[in-house]
């Protein structure tokens, strides 16, 4: 299989709410100090390395959009189009936003918040009519009929919702020659990765994504995969990865 | 006459050429750390003030495309769509760009230079085959023909490239409802004004629109001005007008 087209995902770094170990979905927390030095980091990196682009997408969530801003930053490549879209947002984590994880593992169990976590088609407690944590009221969603604005995803309602705009927008773009990096989230990452790779539902709980490493897909003509890797070396996307891992455990 | 819309312009801080006294032009100049500073107290002010924006316009050039991260950054509105254009960019300098405003003073005479910076309709010298200047090779601009990329321009020549995007994609964007702020560049800005308050010719060139400070339009149905205002205290407007008005003078 020869490579056509080269992509980039890019996971932003770590939030003020990572930080705090807490379930963040689509409350739209900030970066904290580290995700932003992990996000001049991912820019430099993928600068050196000698990527260009021509156009960026990303999620309507500022811990995504400022993470490909200071990788613009980097790179020197602040007039590409940048579009941002509510399809490429985090995963909607319903009731469990804005508990903290090691609490909710405490509480529920770990094995609970692996499920609710990490399975495929178990969603967590869905948001009730009242709660403030509703995003239909939130100006970024105003445009949007409520019954699509999620109160609650499991992984499989995440890539239900994220495919049309690979296929609708990101497609069309990456076949009509432009180079894409694309600034998203754990989940949507995933999602577009499972896609890609056609990974088994019973596999994808298991994959984690790194933060602030620029992910590489090497694609042919049809948008198969070739190839993928991490422009990192080996030690650092096993460390990035054991650390989102067990960010769903309680602290001892 | 009744106001429907409302529209902000903001032209960008201080930029690293600004502070050198460079003709800058189209040359992609990075915002200084007054030029940040200025740019973050236009969006206080725009937040103060209870300002809400949906959508965004800026140019193909840093200084304003910065200048409208820190603005969002300020106002926490990353998510509003941003569309960067290059008919935003600042007004095409020619053969001055790069050259020291002072030094071309000495050299030229003040009166040159004042004719090359503010008359209407006399344009610089224009970039020649093989300048290192010329756009024409530059990634942001390889999809426009060779014949559409400017060598130089004169304010005129400015306003009818500006206002092909006002008419055909920022007019539809006010009426439709949306609320619009557009970060751009001193000639930029002025062929909007230009236009919109039918200014005219022999009096534009002495027109200075001062860098940072958020300049509202209110505007009737049919985008006549009611009035502008800028959002800073009288005597601020008037020493930032005369900064502007200083730089293509010689210095002692």
């Amino acid at each position: 299989m020869t490579t056509k087209y080269t992509i980039v995902f890019v996971r932003h770094g770590e939030s003020e709410w990572n930080k705090l170990n807490k379930f963040c979905g689509w409350f739209d927390a900030d970066l904290s100090e580290q995700g932003c030095e992990e996000a001049k980091n991912a820019g430099k990196m993928l600068q050196e390395k000698g990527f260009v682009f021509d156009v960026a997408f990303t999620s309507v969530l500022k811990r995504a959009i400022k993470t490909l801003y200071m990788v613009q930053n980097e790179m020197d490549n602040h007039w590409i189009p940048v579009t941002r879209h509510w399809r490429l947002n985090e995963r909607h984590y319903g009731g469990l936003q804005g508990l903290n994880k090691a609490e909710t593992a405490a509480k529920h169990g770990e094995a609970q918040v692996k499920i609710w976590r990490r399975s495929y088609d178990v969603p967590p407690p869905a948001l009730e009519d009242g709660d403030d944590r509703l995003s239909s009221t939130d100006p970024k969603y105003s445009h949007l009929d409520a019954s699509v604005v999620p109160r609650c995803e499991c992984l499989k309602d995440t890539v239900a919702r994220v495919l049309p705009y690979w296929h609708d927008i990101i497609v069309p773009t990456i076949k009509s020659g432009q180079r894409v990096v694309i600034s998203a989230h754990g989940n949507s990452l995933r999602a577009l990765v499972k896609y890609l790779d056609n990974i088994p539902d019973a596999e994808i709980p298991e994959l984690n994504i790194p933060t602030g490493i620029p992910l590489v897909y090497e694609l042919t003509a049809d948008l198969k995969p070739v190839k993928h890797y991490y422009l990192a070396d080996e030690a650092q996307v096993k460390a990035a990865m054991e650390k989102v891992a067990n960010q769903g455990k309680a602290k001892q």
